[in-house]
């Protein structure tokens, strides 16, 4: 269970290209979730965006966005160094 | 009047440094704005949500997103291919 500290209907953007996480909110939405909620950090950020914005293009009435917030978390480098960093968490909702 | 077309209270991200953007936010508020809205495309939707959070920890209590919101705009290329670009609009209010 790679996903076991993930709950099942988040969708962490990363690195991929950003169809491999449309791909990943459509199966949570045929599986039957209600809502998918598309998280990312920092450059991340606007590919979580362009994502959420292909699968509201494709589902034109079906799927919407419910809900958009913005935060900082801090993260420590190896040399010990603190940086703050952006993040998104955007819901979808059928 | 270089900003004729863009209302007072937005500011818009591009390719500046961040503290360019945060310096022209915390200038519309000081200015007496009760809102300022920031505004940014593609990749420097990342830089928009940045500038939010600096803003926001600068002035813990005192600023506060009030919204967000996410779109797509067609923009049309030079050879005359239409893409589709992301578009995040932050609302800061005191």
């Amino acid at each position: 269970m790679p996903e076991q500290n993930v709950p099942e209907n988040v969708v962490l953007v990363g690195k991929k290209p950003p169809t491999s996480y449309v791909l990943a909110v459509i199966t949570q939405f045929s599986n039957g979730r209600p809502e998918v909620v598309l998280k990312a950090r920092g450059k991340n950020i606007s590919k979580a965006v362009d994502v959420a914005e292909i699968v509201k293009r494709r589902f034109i009435h079906a799927i919407k966005t419910k809900n958009i917030e913005i935060g900082t978390e801090e993260r420590v480098l190896e040399n010990g160094t603190k940086v703050n960093v952006s993040t998104i968490s955007i819901t979808l909702s059928k």
